[in-house]
């Protein structure tokens, strides 16, 4: 079986959308002031104010690790902590670069399908808030979660309220951004700003680019000092204009939307061809781009040896199917074949 | 007057050499691992080995901060200090990085021609060496220096063995170790691990690269804690595929020597062309694709109407002008007939 | 009410013990080296060699924060975290020092009676222990915990081994080591050492000294970076011999067990006598200084009026006294009969 | 030579001043509430604004590191520096401290007398001011200096302005900021807050003290974060009473100025014996309680055999001495006796 096989271990095991390779071309030419003083950033950032606000201000990173970060750097000081999920990728798989980077501490709340509430914010924010503990400064949920599932704009407005109510922030991590506001059939700003979100972690690299990501201030007073936090979290490209190119191509002709639309749908068709199978649960709702499925643990090896997929939780049979902007029906037909037949030859036994 | 002329601001205003480009677009096919767990990341490093020593380690980073600080990670605890020279862009340009995120002190040397000596970095190792001073763990020298300078093979020796010494590490923080490598003659290997350089960024970006630097352990056991200080210090792709097939274009057919001799050589026709006008001063020897010069303060605007290019003392009419792998001769010499031309009718008047 | 009234609030908020006060006076003569290179160190140091064994290495500090997190910084690098109790102190109260200072992240366990188990320990351990997850380095366990229960020597051991197998230290916040040891009736050095702890927070301030705290390494090699630690720390005392004096008097004629014990034995003397309080609860068990109790909400601003006291949990009527080295048996006499009478009144009506 | 011997080591050799030991006991009954929150601190805090002004805000800490560094910290943000002197104590013997726990970058002056000037500071200040570089936030003075000289208050109130014309704040580590005062003929406030400091660290452990230091805000919104700067950085007694009290023994009936200035007297006493010895050189000048001379390296070690202190600059033959609250005349002229006669031997010879 050849390299070129699309699995389902992740969207980001997907390799670069023609149209963006293109856009890295393009721009290819002569020589261009560097740190994102140059033309094609100022497109880029342009692009970004039609689609999120005129007011925005937005900044390029590297990464998911890098945006979020930064982000929690520029809106926090030595004492804060930041509140999020205790599934967020935030807390679980980022090698505490927020405690050690940004320097604040993660305070966790329960989200038994990947989402946070009001409720379990308030339960930090409730602390005695002395001297002797941190200070609740950022509410940071992730959209699409962890877990696929995505928030409701009436669910991130409640956060946002709650959070603004006792003087915090709401950041989204938002490497699935574009699945979740196709999910919700809404337009982006329709699912951060217009629900109070005040700084977005903006993902590219999931959704066809090579690399990059946008960190999104709806106050641009909060930005004040993101220059730095970006310069010092080492996420500052020098030639700037090749991750720019990449997010005018993103945002051009609705290609976000194109590539989160057909990776969600592709996520759909699975969730329904593997539902009927006996013995295969589709344990979360499918709201993006993955399908979370819980099926028995001795089939799981027998499945990744045609299609890479990551375990989710290996003792209890939870495994994660994730789809991309360039999974094909085909692939999703084999895979679900598979499932098929592995589970009827299973069962029958 | 048309973004694509080229100017003399820094070898990172240029793009991406074609032949880095065409190999991004070969490893745009099908899916991989992310995270460097794939077959082209295997390939660069297997290039690294091939032209640096088949026991390196080498990890791939997205910039140059991002790798120096992310080496200096791995290298240091909490108590410890870097000595480097007071010119440093580490100790200059990086926004408080080296403190920061990697969590160490500078203790800067003299350096007069951009190159500090092992009496320099003596002075700071014969400190009292009690709790009430952080412990130097880390030599780290730019290569080629800030001041377009190179450390000779027996200028590196004589610091590393002072280093070793004393229990510190060598880093080379090697932004433009290919133009070094180059002006010297010489093999990267002769100039980095042959030298007793323990620990080396490689950089790319500006040999031509679109982004992409990388860490290099001479010493495999330095590499322990590595891959997280990479991952904590927000330097790992996702798609590393991307970040390595650029190394491997930089690697194949000698592409990193082709460059930098041509950048090296147009600094070097530069400095001839410029040397005998009156007026005109080069400062510092041009070893490899940088040339300083110092000219009356305000010939210097007249000159950046038509190119760009840094002051670097404005007060002293100190200017710097890098040359990079596309610049031309046509360049160097439209540049070099404008300084002539501003400079006669100034001395004239 | 005279501020001279004891209350039950902390046992920091008695004074100094008679026995302490008078060796500060002691060695209050004449000049002596500072930051500990003095003889009245060397003497303490050598009554804990007495105590603990003739291996440790022993480092005074101010207060408990500063010993927990200056230890926690030698034994850790920038990658590594600490698992703790979800009620420990280090967690709650110590306003994020651990991941800011000793730039570690926590990982809590649960702990329904204030202890940690080796199942907790190791549910952390099991994890993937790639580079997007922080490497479990220490575990750190309160003795006696913040809920005045006490680790068994079985206890302590079988974390020890449980750490020491998977390449962990355990560590263990002794703020209240001697009311720990007097509870199990062991002597200091059969409930750490001997256990297997690696490294202690032995506490004095809580015990009767004016402040101080000491760290003790039970395997010198791992003080290795120690000193540097307290110094950046800010733990290290420049008139340090007056540090020394109050833990060599807490060392002489047993003074930290006289004091733990009569501290043990007030609390013994309250919970016996509020037990049979109809409406009272004692909800954990009593094995040191400090007494939980469940009451009527309404009841606690009641008592307040005369005994301060802390609520733990005010919403479900938790509260918590501490005893301490001079708390009398009248004062327990009566605030247990001012509950005694406000209960009945209550009852009654 | 019993260790009663007061030699010239350093004003932190000396003990504990009887009034303020005094104190210490009679602060000694009872229980009263923990980490400040108590009538003890209370009363200090009065008198702290006795003396400095009824709007400052006051809050103790357990020593000079600390005191520095948690001032720093909740007057910066993480891309910010503080400008010092080179031979600044901050810089040189805080184990670096002020960049690990307080995250900020030192950027050193010169200061040939242990004084830095308005120049100094501008140099720092007119940086390029983008992203690639840390932003100036601070000034750090020393006053008294680590060269024993003493800032003038016209010299202060012109750091001052150059600070506060940059936005920057001005802070002094007063370790000896009583012997400074004292030296100047001045009152604590007018070499303080009326110059337009904003921060002051007032030593009190040089001056008498067990240990103690207080952080001052005479600009009160400054001191918005600081209670948990203190907490985080480990500087939080939880008996304050104690640190409380000796502070108010040092602010009563003027023993701060009762004691510096005999240590001040003291200084300028053995000054005097020793300018006239042939071969003795005193270096700087001498305004508060310390002597810096220079002699030949082979006398150093003949006068420490009977009086300790510390050299300076061995190489140099440059040595510093002390002077504190309890030398004695006989003290002063016994030395200076000694120096007489092993010079005179010496230049016999």
């Amino acid at each position: 079986m050849g390299e070129c096989i699309r699995g389902f271990g992740s969207d980001n095991h997907a390799g670069v959308h023609p149209e963006v390779m293109a856009a890295l071309q393009r721009v290819n030419v002569g020589h261009v002031h560097s740190y994102g003083d140059d033309p094609h950033t100022d497109e880029a950032v342009a692009l970004f104010r039609e689609v999120l606000g005129s007011g925005v201000e937005v900044f390029l990173a590297f990464n998911g690790t890098g945006a979020n970060v930064t982000a929690l750097t520029a809106l926090t000081r030595f004492c804060d902590a930041v509140i999020c999920s205790d599934t967020a990728h935030l807390h679980i798989d980022e090698c505490g670069a927020p405690e050690q980077v940004a320097g604040v501490k993660l305070l966790t709340a329960p989200a038994p399908d990947g989402k946070i509430t009001p409720e379990g914010v308030a339960a930090h924010i409730a602390g005695r808030g002395d001297e002797h503990q941190v200070r609740p400064r950022v509410v940071s949920i992730t959209q699409a979660t962890e877990l696929g599932t995505v928030y409701a704009p009436n669910e991130i407005s409640a956060l946002a309220d709650c959070a603004h109510e006792h003087g915090l922030y709401l950041h989204v991590d938002g490497a699935r951004i574009a699945n979740a506001a196709v999910g919700l059939g809404l337009e982006l700003r329709e699912v951060t700003g217009d629900c109070g979100v005040d700084v977005l972690s903006f993902g590219g690299t999931k959704n066809g680019l090579m690399l990059g990501e946008a960190v999104v201030f709806f106050q641009p007073e909060l930005a004040e000092h993101y220059r730095r936090a970006r310069k010092q979290g080492m996420q500052l490209a020098s030639k700037m204009r090749f991750v720019a190119a990449q997010f005018t191509a993103l945002l051009t002709d609705d290609l976000w939307r194109r590539s989160a639309q057909h990776a969600n749908a592709m996520a759909q068709v699975l969730a329904e061809r593997v539902r009927p199978i006996r013995g295969v649960e589709v344990i979360y709702p499918v709201q993006a781009n993955a399908v979370f499925a819980r099926l028995p643990v001795e089939v799981i090896p027998i499945l990744q040896q045609e299609f890479f997929f990551y375990p989710w939780n290996a003792t209890r049979g939870e495994v994660r199917w994730m789809t991309s902007f360039d999974t094909e029906a085909e692939d999703i037909e084999a895979f679900a074949t598979l499932i098929e037949s592995t589970m009827t030859e299973r069962n029958a036994s």
